[in-house]
C-alpha cells in the first residue's frame, strides 16, 4: 500500500467581516515522528460540538454554494452579535472533527507506534475531518478484532460524556439523574449505563416516538416536555427518583428552569417545615449543549439553593486526572458494541458534507439523526 | 422598671385561597429560661429578606386597609403562581424580622444572661418585629458603650453578607468582585470592606446619583447599567480588575447574563489561543436577592465555563462553621460605627409599618432607601 503525498480536509474560516467559508484544503501528510502514527480516517461522527466549530454560529439560511464539484465551497453570513465570541478564531482556517476512527497505515519508530500498524483504531485529537491524520499513538485506542471504523468512530466524546455525567453525579453527592434530548445517541448510552449501574434516570424528550424508543430500551421514567401535564409528570418522576442533578443538551428556552422548579416542588412535597428560602437541598442543572441557541430563561421559583452552569468533557477529564480518565476509557473499550454503540442516519464523503442539501439535514441537530463522515468514501 | 405582660408583634398570614393578611398580634411575653434574656426591641431593619416573608409574594397593588387605628389590618391578593412555592407556610401566622437591637430588660439565671442585663444588644433570631423578644443570650451581641439600638440594628445580616461575599471570593479562588445594586446599604459596606482589604470591586448601579454616592465613598469602578456604553464600561472594568465573581441582588432580567458576557469578553482580550468552548477560566454569578422578581434571561455567549446560582447567608455561615462565623462577627463588632454603619430613611412604629402609604414606600426596595422599625415608638 502506498501512501498519497497529500490529504484532503475540511476547513472552516470565519472572516473578520462576518463571513463563514467552508472548503476542502489539500495539504501534505505530515511524516510521523517516533511516537506518532498515520491513520486513514474512515469514520468521524458529526457531533453538535463539531458542528459548532464547523459552522461558527453562521446563519445557515444564508448559505450559498460555489467552487467546483470536487472542491465545493460554502459561504454564509455570521451575525454581528456572534462574531464577538469568536474573536479568537477570526481569519484563521480551522481544522474540524474531534474524533474518528480508521486504519493505521504508517507508524513512527517507537514500539507503541509500531504496535498499532495495520490496526483499526479510534482517535481523539481534533482535525479528524481529513483523509489521513498524523497523530500520537497515545491518542489512539485500538479497536477489538473485527470492529469497524464506523463502530469505533464515536468511542470518545459521547461515551466519556455519558460516563462523565454519572461520575459527576457521584462526586457531587446526587443519587439520580435527569437528562434532556434523552433519545439522542448520547441519551441512549446514558440510559444503558444507568440501567446497568442501577441509577434512576429521568429522561426528557419532545416527541412521542422518542418516548417509545426509550421505553423500548427499558427506560422507566420518560417525560415529554410538549405534554400539557409535563410539569406534573416531571415532578412525579423527581419524587420517585430523588434526582437533584440534570444535564441539559438544549440550553435555550425554559426547560433548564422548569427542571429546577420541579426539583424544588418534589423536595417540598416531603419537607416537614417551611423555609422562606426554599428547600436547603442543592439542585443543579449543567448545560452541556446548545441545541437551542436562543436565550435561557427562568423564573426563580425554586428557592435559593440552586445552580446552573456549563459542563464540558475536557475540563471534567482534567479534573478527574489521567487515572480517572483511563478507568472510564477502559469501560468504553470493553462495552463499545453494547453500552456505547452509536448509530448514524447518513454516511457522507468530504464533498457531500459541503453539499447544501446535506448541510440542511445534518445541521438541524435532530434527536436521533446523526451523520457519519467518511473522508475516504 | 416593670415589664408588661404582653407584647405586640407583626404577623403575616397567607391563606390557602391566596390572601395575605398583615396584622398586629398581642401575645404573652415568654418568661426567660436560664440562658435567655428579654430584649425591648427598639430598632429592626426592614431588609428585602424580611419583606419577602412579610408580603409573601402578594400583589401589593391589591392591598386594602381594614381593622382599627391601633390595630390596623392589611390584606392583599397573592397570585396563584406564587402560592405553590409557599405551600409550607399557608394558613400559618408567621412572625417576622430577622434581626434588631434593643435593651435587655430581664434575664434568666445563668451568668451569661445576667451579664447582659441593662445592656444594649443586637440580636439575630427571627421574630424581631415585636416589642419584647425573649431570646437566647448567645444570639445577642452587646454593643459598645454609647451605641444606640438604631446603630446596632443591622449588625448581622448586611455585614455578614458583605463579609461572606469577600470570604466566598477567597475560598473559590477569585481575586476581585462585581456587585449589583451597589449603592445599597450592603453595597456601601462592601465598598468599604474592599477598600480596606485592597480588593478590586466593580460596582454596578442604575442611576447617576448612585454613581456619585459610590465615587464619593472612594469607589474606583462604578458602571451604570442604563448607560449606552454599559457593556463596554463593564468589560473595561473587568479587564482592569480581573473579576470573575459577581454577587447580584437583582435576579430578574438580563444583568446576570450580561456580567458573564463581559467577563468572557474581558478574558478573551488577554487570551492567546482560540478555544471554541470559550475561556477556560470559571466565571460565576451568585444571585443573592430578588429585587426584580421577573424572569432571569441570558444568551449563552460566554463559553462553557460558567455558573449561576443562589447564594444565601445562613448556609454560607454553616459551611464556614462556628469559628469562621465568630471571626466575621468579631470584625463587625469592632467596626460597627465605621465599615458596617447603616442608614435609614424612615423610622416606623408597628402601626405605621401597616399603613398603606408607608408600605407603598418601603416595599419598593429602592436602593439607598430603607425603613427602620421601632416597635416601641
Amino acid at each position: 500500500m502506498t501512501l498519497p503525498a497529500t490529504t484532503l480536509q475540511i476547513r472552516s474560516l470565519v472572516s473578520r467581516d462576518g463571513q463563514l467559508t467552508l472548503s476542502l484544503a489539500e495539504e501534505a501528510i505530515a511524516q510521523p515522528a517516533a511516537h506518532e502514527v498515520i491513520v486513514r480516517v474512515e469514520a468521524a461522527p458529526m457531533n453538535p460540538s463539531d458542528l459548532g466549530l464547523l459552522f461558527g454560529a453562521a446563519d445557515l439560511r444564508t448559505a450559498k454554494a460555489s467552487g467546483t464539484a470536487s472542491r465545493p465551497v460554502v459561504t454564509a453570513d455570521v451575525p454581528e452579535a456572534a462574531l464577538k465570541s469568536m474573536a479568537g478564531r477570526l481569519d484563521q482556517s480551522m481544522q474540524v472533527g474531534n474524533e474518528g476512527a480508521g486504519v493505521v497505515v504508517a507508524a513512527g519508530a517507537s514500539p507503541e507506534a509500531q504496535a498499532l500498524l495495520g490496526k483499526t483504531v479510534a482517535a481523539l485529537g481534533g482535525a479528524m475531518y481529513t483523509q489521513y491524520r498524523t497523530i500520537a499513538a497515545a491518542q489512539c485506542m485500538p479497536l477489538a478484532e473485527g470492529q469497524t471504523p464506523a463502530e469505533g468512530a464515536s468511542a470518545f466524546v459521547n461515551p466519556l460524556t455519558a460516563l462523565g455525567m454519572v461520575e459527576t453525579m457521584r462526586r457531587e453527592g446526587h443519587k439520580a439523574l435527569v437528562h434532556t434530548a434523552a433519545a439522542s445517541n448520547l441519551g441512549q448510552m446514558l440510559n444503558r449505563i444507568c440501567l446497568q449501574d442501577g441509577i434512576p434516570l429521568v429522561n426528557i424528550v419532545r416527541k412521542k416516538e422518542q418516548e417509545d424508543i426509550l421505553r423500548g430500551l427499558g427506560a422507566k421514567y420518560v417525560c415529554n416536555a410538549t405534554s400539557p401535564t409535563f410539569m406534573q409528570d416531571l415532578t412525579d418522576a423527581l419524587v420517585a427518583t430523588g434526582a437533584t442533578l440534570a444535564f441539559d443538551a438544549i440550553g435555550g428556552g425554559k426547560l433548564a428552569g422548569q427542571i429546577l422548579t420541579c426539583m424544588e416542588a418534589a423536595l417540598n412535597k416531603t419537607a416537614t417545615e417551611y423555609s422562606r428560602y426554599g428547600s436547603s437541598t442543592h439542585k443543579q442543572v449543567y448545560i452541556y449543549g446548545g441545541l437551542d441557541r436562543g436565550p435561557t430563561e427562568f423564573t426563580r421559583g425554586f428557592g435559593m439553593t440552586w445552580g446552573m452552569g456549563g459542563w464540558l468533557l475536557f475540563p471534567f477529564l482534567q479534573k478527574i486526572g489521567p487515572e480517572g480518565a483511563a478507568k472510564l476509557k477502559a469501560r468504553v473499550a470493553a462495552e463499545l458494541k453494547t453500552t456505547f454503540a452509536s448509530h448514524y442516519t447518513a454516511e457522507l464523503s468530504l464533498v457531500e458534507a459541503l453539499d447544501l442539501a446535506q448541510i440542511a439535514v445534518y445541521s438541524r441537530h435532530a434527536t436521533g439523526e446523526k451523520a457519519l463522515l467518511n473522508p475516504n468514501k
